[in-house]
């Protein structure tokens, strides 16, 4: 039985005529996709696309891994059960036993593992309600351009107003705090968190926790610095809140480390990890937990899907694979330098642009998104897929798989600074110089 | 590369170092599964036991279907793509074609597909939210005993207080009715809802939509008449609000149609599915919209793993396998009376013990959480999984694969009544006759 | 220095031009009010009118009352203290020795005073505040047709669609249940609320307070059985709630005893007063507490016009004056049976009217809103100003002073009878019988 | 008949057996008062104190301002209406005509007036409410430090953490931002208010309402500064939110004119006025609305006392007498100057001291709550009545009547200055130099 469809225009007909307005990328790349290997993608008419994306951050090892391919295939051949609860099962007992022998354990850090239902946001979700549970308390501090999901809970903490509804749709229970960097160079932003935590009169409700993306993905690749970080860390201790890192776009090694905050010496008490855990781009999402935190009782945060056991099985192989030795790690940082070294070249390109982002997490503020989208549209005209983040989408993001060969990514960032070039020269033939692109400072989308 | 653990006790232990205490069914069932098939599931031992749980209702084609298994292993062989964001593929091309051929366009109804964050729970996000966005109201009915997921604003609309934490996780924007049946079998609970929304001081606000599943799974197998239900949904039409039917356990034929609502001549706005979409217990959620009501605007309910490749691999082959000919219907159907024949014997063991349910999901309400656990437990180790619902976990639940060969029910069955007459047996030995099993009265847990 | 306006058209004139179209009372009764004495108002023309709104309730001792008069000049005169925050006061020390001695001591019972702000909406947000500071939870339980104030926290427990605004002012916290008889004859719905509770699937959460009015004021002098007030109690007391009996409109003796329970053998944990608490229509408002209730710390709820002194030396004679002897209770109970002989022969004249209410806080439900308003009016334009309550305003309200001499009640309800007759003789010229006047199923005002 | 109690020692027993815990004032200034004139109050014993906490700002006149009274015991006399509901009145009319005539005309502003229940709160409550109805938005930006009053909503915009509860008694709906001058001098905080209301990923919801007090009278006396109110004034006309201005405390004069927004040039949307505006200490607060945002439909926002008429008679001896000529408010600040220069001498004394406030609201940070409560306790014995303010309660604050003769003042600022002398000299005999009293720096009472 086979039940592939035909590649021809039907293939389009369907999803106008059936699915809903609410789809949004397939708007943007008007391809019907059929296979995939590495960092390419291949519609039904056989045309290759570099994929520069990376299911937004969820195919960190490239798509379709030999290796997974192959286990999850052996998996489905052995008959190895598909779904089962939050039973045990051997799948998953591979995992746990890889994740803590793998990664926790030579880092020296302790873990409890929950598998919450298989999405970012419902790891949110999970850590907020813990964190309240934990500490007694409601509010929950999240930062401007944070980005953490859109269910009622998770989309109360995400910044972008797009998502809201209206006030027909009221979102609680969170504060909003200026992230690093927010309030431009001259003013630490933790001061005004410092000071409203321990002024009784400031209106901030003692906190349950502090969620915050040591990377703003979707928030346009701003940076938190060590210091920051560091001192955010301790307002949470100080103030009784459970500092929650929502790694689900940095985590998986995407800036170099497995956990996006190695570097900082900070030890969240819960994380969240999503998107690339499966390594297979397979739905997966998890919580850590601080073992004195795990005070949920049985059944307390559930879900149906909770414990993928496709994903059980490939994200074994990707943490075996790739993250038994440090070469791995080593090999992303290495190509996180080649990849700022590459877009600097594309932001000298634009006048103000910007090169943003960390590790194999970059990109180049172009000033507006309409600048932006002009680019990332001729991109994908010749082959190359990108997309944009950001509060005005004025970021041009690449999220190439970490696996990249260095050859590809460099025929990508070729293909970027061509269509950045072209795009702005054709902006210079339509209007006088200095007038048409604005530079980064956001004004212009006011 | 092998990647599945030996199956040894080192299984056991992992899993209570490193997995969370939120963990649940792994406690009642204390085995390493490993592979699966049908109705039947087996552990790292080698042991079999009947699987009547079917994935809380995910599995209502059983395990591991084999044509559903090929489609996947050829997908994986020809490097189909298995992560895509909400772009376009071949896969989804082919699930679309295949719903709308042979589940929409055979019932005459006509729904836009809205293709969520793959868990019924993010589904019911995604339908609160649009409803919230078609009527621009705020409020949304539920009723007593629903449930309909543990994400903020789904556990706002689910009954179950022990998954609410406290005040410091405050849920808002439902107004809660009884359901059909609640107030005794003289009062129609309808009556109360309709008298509040026409009286402007009843406090109820006028609601963007009324959330209700046919029959509900978790609360006990309460099965709503037809009468209420028509009347219900002419509530909702008469007084601008979404009807919206949460169908992610009753629907994909459990009830003996596929939709659960078929029987009864209505239309909800918006349905809900989840659970058995994929057939093969993958995650996947969806979203079925009036295309009236497709007013999103682009992505604005998104999330990463919205639209599962695999799962539409999968669901292709179990929507073309058993719903292009209406054999299957029916044959759930004449099963679902033998189900209910079999539970009925059950119940006439336990004084005061009643079959609740409709179709293939039915079982008996033993008056306490006690009994049933213990009859459950006494199943479990003759080798029959079985699970229980209700407010007080008091009705012992048969949720078998859709596919279960009658045989096969049959020696289910007999498990459990033998089960059933063993422990009351055993508590009559124990107690004076009359004294310990309580009737199905639900006070003995108040 | 005079500051009395002159009597001339340009009194009308302000208010079209200066006040908000907020107002309401006085777009009915369209004059404006000079003096008053007893249960007679006076407009600047001379014009006299007898008053049987009395301030909403708040004149229960009529208008001007001589000795409180005197007591507040003499207050004037003496230098007394106007304004004091919430320091000791002569004034207030002899208040709180009235009620101790005079309220609290005959009946046995024990309560704490609290001095809210001056009005009955925020002694009700202080009640819920400390329900929830006692109790640890957050949810209120509150019934249709409630009324209980317009600020925020009393709103959300206010039945009325009319106040609410929209959806971009959420009102939280409170749950809505059937008042006594809302279900109608055949059904107890203090047996829902008794479910609800008990049942952990609800989707009831404990509430911190059960708000109640023994009857129903504005909700449309809805009076609650005793047999559901005792049942209620003690739901609240074997729930771990607070019972919180809003005693604004039927307290201060309205319905024959000084609180409007006393008949019940019930001590609410909380009693709000406001309204006639003064005797004198000067804002006033009290919470009285249970002493092992009174958690407060010090200025936790405050309000610069908490302890309102005129209130005080007007609310000392009041007690001093009505309630130190049991005659005005009687007196009282003898004219509300008065009242109720009279209010049959109105309801007489109307298809399908009902009298309904308690005390001498009764009126006539005749079925509609508009048959209501007319019949109001034309008593306006005969001399006499009555308002109207329920969710159609559908039930004429009697709410005349308590002192109110008997041959003046009955001059009001001879204008009230010959209005009704009036009223519906006019309307049976202008339609055929039978088809104009609604009776009182509220089904017209849908 | 008297009501006025005997002064014995009867008169404290009362209070600590009847009146509930949570009053406030009356534990700090232990005396029971009997009478009252201008900036001087007289306890039971005959004990005289001066007055200059005036109300919290309610006696801007002083106390029993002889012409006022004098309008009142006339008023009384004459049998003027006491409680009318929103009726129209001879009083009511006398006011409104007052207020057009002496304030808005000769300003040239144009306000349509709304009576609210008699407390700020009240009117602060009507004013979110209305800026929803306007603006079909829900959020409302506050400030860090903001004092708006204690019930639900306007609870949600105080920023003083002592009176919210806790999670049990959630407050939603409101933003806050830091206040002028609240990140130090280098930072605008307006910058970060506009940056929050472009950027879309700010996670600032569009606001309904910005309410602010020019001066921020129980924050600690922050004064916001012309350049700054002006800028959040066009960011609210610019963002489509309505400026309310929250003159309870900084209005009727207090500044030095008679709204507190006079000297900047802007023009609120919404006004409210409470405490001062009856000139007596009678419950009275008002919201004037601009006439294009009166969208009230009738009876809203109610409340039975909305309207006290002896507040409007006071009232308009008030504006009549005091603010129909320049001179009072030229006097007011010229007094507010010396006030000024003699807390300048306060502060000397004081290690770190700062005068605070503006106009006649001025005080001066001590440093720490500690050391206010002892200067205030000795200045109480001296026969000196002052509260704190501030987030520690570290601001000694002066509230004098406006009309407190020089002498009087001078006589009250000579107790406050010697008593601050006496209670640093104790500190330095009692601790080593520099090691007690704390700098103004606030960090001793996180």
């Amino acid at each position: 039985m086979t039940v592939r469809g035909a590649a021809d225009q039907n293939d389009i007909l369907i999803f106008e005529r059936r699915e809903s307005a609410v789809r949004s990328y397939c708007r943007r790349f008007d391809c019907v996709l059929d296979t995939a290997e590495g960092s390419v993608v291949r519609d039904v008419s056989g045309r290759e696309y570099l994929d520069f994306i990376a299911g937004a951050g969820s195919l960190n090892y490239g798509h379709n891994d030999p290796d997974m391919r192959a286990a999850l295939i052996a998996h489905l051949e052995h008959g190895g059960i598909s779904h089962s609860l939050d039973l045990c099962t051997t799948a998953k007992s591979a995992f746990l036993t890889a994740f803590e022998s793998l990664l926790l354990l030579p880092r020296g850090i302790d873990y409890r593992v929950q598998f919450t239902a298989p999405t970012g946001a419902n790891a949110i979700e999970a850590a907020l309600k813990l964190a309240r549970k934990v500490t007694g308390r409601s509010n929950v501090i999240a930062f401007t351009n944070g980005f953490h999901g859109m269910s009622q809970g998770a989309l109360a903490a995400t910044g972008n107003r797009h998502h809201r509804i209206g006030p027909q749709n009221p979102l609680h229970g969170v504060t909003r705090m200026p992230y690093d960097g927010y309030q431009g160079d001259g003013v630490d932003t933790a001061d005004l968190l410092a000071r409203m935590l321990r002024d009784p009169s400031s209106g901030l409700d003692a906190p349950a926790a502090i969620l915050l993306e040591t990377v703003q993905g979707e928030g346009g690749l701003n940076v938190a610095s060590p210091d920051w970080l560091v001192r955010v860390a301790e307002l949470a201790r100080n103030n009784g809140a459970l500092l929650v890192v929502d790694d689900v776009q940095a985590g998986c090694g995407r800036t170099g480390t497995f956990f996006s905050f190695e570097p900082f010496g900070i030890l969240p008490d819960l994380v969240v990890l999503s998107k690339s855990i499966s390594g297979y781009g397979l739905p997966m999402a998890l919580l850590l937990i601080r073992p004195e935190h795990d005070v949920w009782s049985p059944g307390e945060h559930n879900g149906t899907f909770r414990g993928n056991v496709h994903a059980f099985v490939t994200a074994t192989v990707a943490l075996t694979k790739f993250w038994a030795a440090p070469g791995f790690a080593a090999d992303v940082t290495r190509r996180g330098e080649l990849l700022a070294r590459r877009l600097a070249a594309v932001a000298d390109v634009v006048p103000g642009g910007i090169v943003k982002g960390r590790g194999m997490m970059r990109g180049v503020d172009v000033g507006s998104g309409a600048l932006a989208a002009r680019i990332t549209r001729r991109c994908f005209a010749e082959g190359l897929m990108l997309e944009t983040s950001g509060p005005y989408d004025e970021v041009v993001k690449v999220l190439a798989p970490l696996t990249t060969p260095d050859d590809v990514l460099d025929d990508g960032l070729d293909i970027l600074l061509d269509a950045t070039r072209a795009v702005l020269a054709e902006a210079a033939r339509a209007v006088p110089a200095g007038s048409e692109v604005p530079g980064p400072s956001g004004l212009v989308n006011a």
